[in-house]
């Protein structure tokens, strides 16, 4: 894959952004864009994550999905470690361009989160009460499909590095 | 609703950023955090948008979407103008708590987004091609379910201004 730029700089028309049919993605002041990954079989919200532009290039240029990890300052090819892989089923871009929406498959244990759970999303917040006096969050959806410690022990053992998160 | 800082710090521990039942959202350098809504019904992703902490406070306190307008620089009640309000039938925050997932029933013509139509991710990006050759998005899910023109002229008229966007 080379280096040149991958994708065209975005332009200044809005109508052409909105209603055309040149993907050029908008990335903000650091090169990154935000990604929604959803699984492809239940709908629910797996994960947000960011993109440069060499991982949205590898990602649709081989359907699996791959981020840029903002913690570890790199390219993540989403599982590397965990064996979590995501199959994009769809991509899609939103009005501005500035967003992206994965439909995802999840190989190995079915756990996009680097706790070992389904979902990043596993807290849920109360509604209808005013925050100032604090605000306790609720399990849902929260079993452990691995165990986050054999998994990256493992994998880190493998390479002799320590990885916070993914 | 005081102007006193709503949620508290997020402190420095992983564990009880990702284990505990404090909400503690994490925002970033501009005061953000994004926000995927999905469509309580359906399960699609509506829109990525972002909340500072007074739109989040009010969401929370309300039950009803409010965001931060990045092109007004401001607080927005979504549907304010279009008459598209979100009622929140969930709030979720993810493992960093820095996202925040809320499903929404959608109230007005069922349209999320500005271009009149129900979701944002109205166009697929095609997967399995070399982006260097340029992408040419495909739509989907793009019928409008009002017209722009006629509802944000009204709204401006109304009110002396022009807005850009959502």
């Amino acid at each position: 894959m080379s280096n040149a730029a991958r994708f065209p700089a975005p332009g200044g028309n809005k109508t052409e952004s909105e209603e055309g049919t040149v993907f050029a993605p908008r990335f903000d002041a650091e090169g990154l864009v935000p990604v929604v990954a959803t699984s492809a079989r239940t709908g629910e919200v797996l994960m947000l994550a960011y993109m440069n532009e060499e991982a949205l290039a590898r990602t649709v240029e081989t359907g699996e999905a791959h981020y840029w990890s903002r913690s570890r300052g790199r390219l993540w090819r989403k599982g590397e470690e965990s064996g979590n892989t995501q199959r994009v089923v769809e991509m899609r871009t939103d009005c501005d361009q500035d967003a992206i929406w994965l439909k995802v498959e999840a190989a190995g244990a079915d756990a996009a989160c680097h706790t070992g759970r389904r979902t990043c999303f596993y807290r849920a917040v109360p509604l209808g009460v005013a925050p100032g006096g604090g605000v306790s969050l609720r399990f849902v959806d929260s079993e452990r499909q691995f165990d986050p410690e054999a998994v990256y022990r493992h994998a880190d053992a493998a390479k002799g590095t320590l990885k916070s998160s993914e």
